[in-house]
C-alpha cells in the first residue's frame, strides 16, 4: 500500500440544483479526491485556504488518513465557485469563479512529501501541476486531470503535463478536444501519443472507458434515481480509481479494471446528496455492497 | 427454438454520412431486424414492397431462415428514405420520407404466421402494429419499437399498443419523451405502468439498458474506430435480441442479459459498413468472437 500526493483546489461552494441549494459548502478537486481516495490509502494535500477556512470546515479531513502538512493557510478569502445546474443535470453554468487565495498559489511540498510514489495531479494550471512534479522524487505512477480552459487557453504548457503523466484522467468532450478527434477510439490512441500511457475517459450519466494493454474496459455508471447533486462526481471517481491502484500498490490491467470499479462506486454515492455530504457518511460495508452492485449491472456469462 | 414473427418496413434507403454515401440501398427496420434474428431462429415476415423490388434486392433475404409469405407485392414504388448523418455521427437529418406503397399497406398474416409466440413490431403506424397483434393466436411474448413521431402524433394509439405487449424497446430520449422524466430509472418505471413489464432503452455510441426481475442490467456499446454508418443499428440490434430470446425459448433475466449482448454484437458489426452490407457477411463465429470481445470490454472479478 502506497500513499498518494494530490494538488488541487479547496474551495468555498455554491450550487443550484432541481433538487435544492446550498451555498458556501467545503468543495474543491482536491478535497473530493483527497475524501475519497482517503478509504484506501493514505493522503498528502497540496493546496492552499484563506483565513476564512475555519476549525469547522476543516472537519471534513478529521479522522481520514489525509496529511494536512502540505495545506497552506495563508491571509485572504479561500477560493469560490458558484455553478448551476440545467434540469436534467446535464448542463451546468458556471455563475462566478472567485480563484482568491489560489490567485497566488506556489505548490511547496513537505520534505516528507517528496518521495510519494503515487501523485494525482488535479485540474488546476498546468504550471503548477508541473512545478509540483518537479519536486516529487522519483514518482512510480502519475496521473493529472484538465479541462476545456487549459485545454485552449495554455496548450503548451499542458502538452508539458502530458509528457510527464502515465495517465489522463478528463471526460470525453475534453477527449475530443485535445485531440481532435471525434471517435474516441481515434481520440485515445492520439492523447496516447502525447504521453500518457493510460487514458480513463470520463463519460457522466454514461460511464467511464479505460485503455488497457489488453484493450479498453468500459463500465457504465449505476442507474440512479435520486442523483441531487452532480458536483465532484469526477474527482471523486479519480480518487477512488487512484486509491484502489494505490492500495493495491501495482499498476495492472487488473489493478486498473477493479479500480475503475471503486471510482464509479464512490462517484455514484457522492452524487446521491449535495457536496461532501454522502461522501463523508461512507462505511467499506456500503462501498463493498455498491461494488456488488455494479458487478450485477454488468456481469453476463461467457457463450 | 422459436420462430419470429415481425412486421415493419422494407424499404430504399438513401445515406450519406461523413465516410461515404450510397443510395437506393435495401433498408427498412423490418429488413435489418429480419437479418439480423435470422442468425438465430426463423423470421416470418410481414411487409409491403413495390414493383420496382426486383430479384436482385430480394437476394438479401435469401439463403436465410427468413419466410416470406407475408412479404406483399404491389403496384408501385417501394417505401424511400433519404438521411444524412453529421460529422460525428450522432444527429442525422432526414432529407426525405417516401411511403409509397407503405401508405395504403394494411398487413395481413398469411394462415401459417398465426401461432407464432415471439413477435417483434418495429417502427411503423401504432395502428398498424395492432392489426398485426389482432392476427396473432396467443403469442408469448410480444415487443414493439416506436419513435418521436408517433409518441408525439398518435398517443392513443401508441398506448393501445403499449398496454398489449411485453417489452418496449426505444431510445434513451424517446424514453424520456413518453414518460415526461428526465432520469431513466423514474422514465423506465412510468413506462412499465404503461404496460411493457421489460423496458430495453437503447443509448446509441453508449450503449444499452435493460430492466429485469432483478434490476438494470447494462451493456456499454464496443468503442470502434470504424463507424461507417449506423442506419439499422437500433433494429440490428432488436433483431439479435429477439433472435436469442427465440432460440433460447424462454424470457429470463439470463436469456434477456444474453439477449442484450447478443443484439449489441450484431448493431456493432451492422455500423462498421453501409447498409446491410457488413450484416450479410457475418458468420457464427465472427458473432461469438464478437461476443467475446464484449465479454473482455466489461468483465471484472468479484471483490
Amino acid at each position: 500500500m502506497y500513499p498518494i500526493l494530490t494538488v488541487g483546489s479547496v474551495a468555498f461552494d455554491s450550487i443550484k440544483t432541481p433538487f435544492g441549494e446550498v451555498s458556501r459548502v467545503v468543495g474543491g478537486a482536491a478535497t473530493y479526491f483527497s475524501v475519497a481516495a482517503s478509504f484506501f490509502t493514505g493522503i498528502r494535500l497540496v493546496a492552499v485556504v484563506g483565513d476564512d477556512f475555519s476549525n469547522e470546515q476543516m472537519q471534513v479531513f478529521e479522522g481520514r488518513r489525509i496529511d494536512l502538512a502540505g495545506l497552506q493557510h495563508v491571509s485572504g478569502e479561500t477560493f469560490r465557485w458558484k455553478g448551476e445546474y440545467s434540469s436534467d443535470l446535464n448542463i451546468r453554468e458556471t455563475i462566478y469563479t472567485h480563484l482568491n487565495v489560489f490567485d497566488q498559489f506556489r505548490p511547496i511540498l513537505p520534505e516528507s512529501y517528496r518521495p510519494t510514489p503515487f501523485v494525482f495531479l488535479a485540474n488546476i494550471h498546468p504550471r503548477l501541476q508541473c512545478e509540483v512534479l518537479d519536486q516529487v522524487a522519483a514518482p512510480r505512477f502519475v496521473a493529472a486531470d484538465t479541462m476545456n480552459y487549459w485545454i485552449d487557453g495554455t496548450p503548451e504548457e499542458l502538452r508539458e503535463v502530458l509528457s510527464r503523466v502515465d495517465a489522463l484522467v478528463i471526460n470525453d468532450e475534453e477527449a475530443r478536444q485535445l485531440s481532435g478527434e471525434a471517435n474516441l477510439v481515434k481520440a485515445a490512441r492520439a492523447i496516447q501519443q502525447m504521453g500518457p500511457s493510460m487514458l480513463v475517459i470520463k463519460r457522466g450519466e454514461h460511464g467511464v472507458l479505460v485503455t488497457r494493454e489488453d484493450g479498453f474496459f468500459a463500465l457504465p455508471a449505476l442507474p440512479l434515481e435520486g442523483v441531487a447533486d452532480p458536483t465532484g462526481a469526477g474527482d471523486t471517481f479519480a480518487g477512488g480509481f487512484m486509491g484502489y491502484l494505490a492500495a493495491a500498490g501495482e499498476v495492472t490491467d487488473t489493478t486498473v479494471t477493479k479500480g475503475i470499479v471503486a471510482g464509479s462506486v464512490l462517484a455514484s454515492f457522492a452524487v446521491e446528496d449535495f457536496g461532501l455530504n454522502r461522501l463523508v457518511q461512507l462505511t467499506p460495508e456500503l462501498l463493498r455492497e455498491r461494488f456488488a452492485e455494479f458487478r450485477r449491472l454488468t456481469y453476463f456469462d461467457a457463450l
